[in-house]
C-alpha cells in the first residue's frame, strides 16, 4: 500500500513535517512504539482519534511517506543542515528540563524531538556557557545599542549569546556577539533554509559562518505566529538564563521570559525609561514576581549567572573626591570653617560638635594635608584648599 | 553661678543648639533625669568624659544657659516655627520605629529629641498617609519630570509626599505634590528659619503656605555634610515608604533609602536608561538585595505600599458614601463647607444653620466617614471627600 521510512530519523523528520512539536499524544506514542511504527500507524489511521484527524489531510496527500522522508532529508543536505535527535553527542542535554514544566495545559511546552542545524560548531559544546539575549523587534536606539554592548561583552568573557534572529534587539545582540569574533545561536521558527526575516539575511550569512542556526521545523517550513511561541521555549530552555532588553507590553520576549523562570534558568531585564513603551514589557516583567534581576551591563550578568559576586561585579569605581577622604570628625570641623573667615579653636570645635582635644589634634593634620591655615592662633580654611 | 532654663521644651532647645541629634549617651541621661537636669550637669561638668569633652567648648563661651535657650525660643517664635516634642499630639509616632534600627555602629539613627515645624498643618495628620520621594541634586531632565509627575499623581490619591528640600528631585517632588493643591513636608538638614538651598526659596515659601517644612536643628543652624545623612533617617521614618527616582553612584538619597529598607518601609525606585549616571544609584540599589520594587508610576506606588504589608502599611481607603445617603444634618454641614477653605466649627454651624452641639457631634462622625478632616482645630473638606 505505502513504504514506511526504513530509519527511525527520516521518520521523525517527516512526523516534524505533519505535526507540530509538542504534541503530548504523539510523543507519548513515540515513546512506547519508535517514530517508524509511529508512522506506520498514522498512515493507517491506526491512532487515537484526535490524532486521525489532524494528520489526515497530510496522510490524504502523501501516498508515499517514505518518499516525502526522502525529499525532506535531501532539503536537508541540499542547504548543508545536519539533523539532531535526542542522544545524538550534539544534542544540547538542557533542552530535557523542559520536561519539568510541560502540562496538559502548555504542552508545546514538551522538549524538541528533533533540531535541524546549521552553520559553523557544535550545539552542545556552544551553548555549555551561553545566554539568551532577546526583546522586542521595535526596539528604540537605546535598546538596539544596549543589546549590542551587552552581547559583546558576554561573548568577551566566553560567553555564547541565543536569540531569536529576529529584527531590534534580537538582531543586535547576534551582531554584538559576532562583532567580537564570538559564536552566536540564532533559533528560528522557519526551516533553517529560509531563516527568517530576509532583512536579516546578510546577519544571517554571518551567523552561519560564526555560529549556527537551528529550527525544529524542517527545511522549508513558514513562520507562523504560533511557532514564534513555541520556539521561545527552546531558547529558554538552551540558556542559562536570558537577558530581556526592551519588550512592549505585549512582545513575545516576555514568553521566553516567562519560560526562562518557569525553567529555573536566571531571568534578567535591563531597565529603560519609564516613558518609553518599549520598556513597559521589561518593567512590567519586574512587578510580576518572576524574581527578574535588574541587570546594566555584561560583568552583572555573569555575576547573576554563576552566583558568584563580588570582583566580577565590583559597583563602578566611584571617584574619590578629596573630601570624601576625610574622616568624619575632620569633615565636621573642614565645612563648620565659614569660607573667608577666621575662627578661634574652641568656637570651631564647639561649631563642629567635636571636643577641644580631637579639634586641636585634628586640625594640625588638616594643617598639614592643607585643607586649613592658623593664622594669628586662629583657623581658617585654605585659600587654595584642596582641589 | 548660672541659670538653668526653667522649663524642659527650653532645656531641650538648648541641648538641640550644643550635641548634635543621636548621641546616645545624652538621650540616655535624658531619659534618666530629664533635660533641665542634663543642662545642669552638663554646665556643672558632671557628665561622662566624652560628653564633657564634646560640650566644653560650648559651655565655655555660654555663661547663660537660660539667656541661651531664652534666645533659641524667641528665634522660634520671630519665625513662626512651633516646637515639637515626643509625646505632644502633632508629634509622629511612628518615629519611635528608629529605636529599632540604631545601634552602636549608627547612633545617629536614634529617634529625634525635638522638632522645629513651620508652616500649615498638623504634622502627625499630614504624615499619616505619606510617601517620601527623593533623588539626586543633579537629576536629569527625565528625573525632574518624573518626580514632578509623579508626586502630582500620589497627591491626587491622597499620598502626602515627603522630600528634601534640595534642587533636583527634591523640588520637582515638591512642587509636583503642590501643584495638585496638596500638603507636603520639606525634611531640612539645618534651621527652619533659614530653609537651605536658597535657589529654592519661592518653593519653600510655597511648602509654608501649603505644607511643613521641619528640622531637628534650632533657627539659625547651619546645614553640614553629616546633618544630611543624620536628616535622611527622618525622611525615611516619617513615610510609609521612600521612592527613589534618581541617583548618582554617590547619592545621599541611597542613604534614604538604605534606611526605609532598615526600617521595613516600603523602598521602591524608578528605573532610567542604563546609560544614564543619574540612573546609576538607582539600578545599584535593585541590585544590592534590599528588595527595592521597580515602579513606574504612581499606581504601582500605591500598590507597593498598601499591598505589602509593613508596619506602616496604610489602612484600606474609607470608601465614599454617595452624597444622597447623607441625612439632612450632615448634607447641610458638607455643602456648607466651601471647598479648599477651613472654617471654625461654630461658625460653620451657623451657616449650616443647625445648634453647635449637633454640628459638633455630626462633624465627629463625618470625619470618621471621610467626609471632612479637622486641621488645627478647623474643619475643611477631605481632599478626596465629596465624589
Amino acid at each position: 500500500m505505502f513504504q514506511l521510512p526504513d530509519d527511525p530519523r527520516l521518520a521523525l523528520m517527516l512526523l516534524s513535517s505533519i505535526v507540530e512539536p509538542g504534541d503530548a499524544e504523539l510523543d507519548e506514542l513515540l515513546g512506547e512504539v519508535g517514530p517508524v511504527e509511529v508512522v506506520g500507524r498514522i498512515w493507517e489511521g491506526d491512532v487515537p482519534e484526535r490524532l486521525r484527524r489532524l494528520t489526515s489531510a497530510q496522510v490524504a496527500c502523501t501516498p508515499d511517506p517514505a518518499d516525502r522522508a526522502d525529499q525532506i532529508a535531501s532539503a536537508t543536505e541540499s542547504c548543508g543542515a545536519r539533523f539532531l535527535i535526542p542522544g545524538d553527542p550534539a544534542w544540547p542535554e538542557q533542552l530535557r528540563d523542559l520536561h519539568l514544566v510541560c502540562d496538559a495545559d502548555e504542552p508545546h511546552l514538551r522538549p524538541p524531538r528533533c533540531l535541524w542545524i546549521r552553520g559553523t560548531g557544535e550545539l552542545a559544546a556552544i551553548c555549555r556557557r551561553s545566554v539568551a539575549v532577546v526583546g522586542a523587534r521595535a526596539a528604540s536606539e537605546y535598546g538596539q545599542h544596549l543589546a549590542d554592548d551587552l552581547s559583546a561583552d558576554l561573548t568577551e568573557a566566553g560567553w555564547t549569546v541565543i536569540s531569536g534572529g529576529a529584527l531590534g534587539i534580537d538582531r543586535s545582540a547576534h551582531l554584538g556577539a559576532m562583532a567580537r569574533g564570538g559564536p552566536t545561536v540564532a533559533v528560528l521558527a522557519c526551516g533553517v533554509d529560509r531563516p527568517y526575516p530576509k532583512a536579516n539575511r546578510s546577519m544571517f550569512d554571518l551567523v552561519l559562518e560564526r555560529g549556527l542556526i537551528l529550527s525544529e521545523w524542517p527545511p522549508g517550513s513558514a513562520t507562523m505566529r504560533h511557532r514564534f511561541l513555541t520556539r521561545n521555549r527552546v531558547i529558554a530552555a538552551l540558556s542559562a538564563g536570558t537577558v530581556v532588553i526592551e519588550a512592549g507590553s505585549r512582545s513575545g520576549a516576555r514568553n521566553t521570559a516567562r519560560h526562562a523562570a518557569e525553567l529555573g534558568r536566571v531571568l534578567m531585564f535591563t531597565p529603560g525609561p519609564v516613558t518609553s513603551s518599549q520598556s513597559v514589557g521589561v518593567h512590567q516583567l519586574a512587578r510580576e514576581g518572576w524574581e527578574a534581576r535588574l541587570v546594566t551591563r555584561a560583568e552583572e550578568v555573569i555575576e547573576d549567572l554563576t552566583g558568584i559576586g563580588g570582583p566580577m561585579a565590583a559597583p563602578p569605581p566611584i571617584p574619590k573626591r578629596p573630601f570624601d577622604r576625610l574622616n568624619e570628625v575632620e569633615a565636621r570641623l573642614v565645612e563648620s570653617l565659614p569660607r573667608g573667615y577666621v575662627v578661634e579653636e574652641a568656637q570651631l570645635a564647639a561649631a563642629a560638635g567635636v571636643p577641644v582635644e580631637t579639634a586641636t589634634e585634628t586640625l594640625r593634620s588638616l594643617r598639614k594635608a592643607g585643607w586649613v591655615e592658623l593664622m594669628e592662633g586662629r583657623w581658617r580654611l585654605s585659600r587654595g584648599g584642596v582641589a
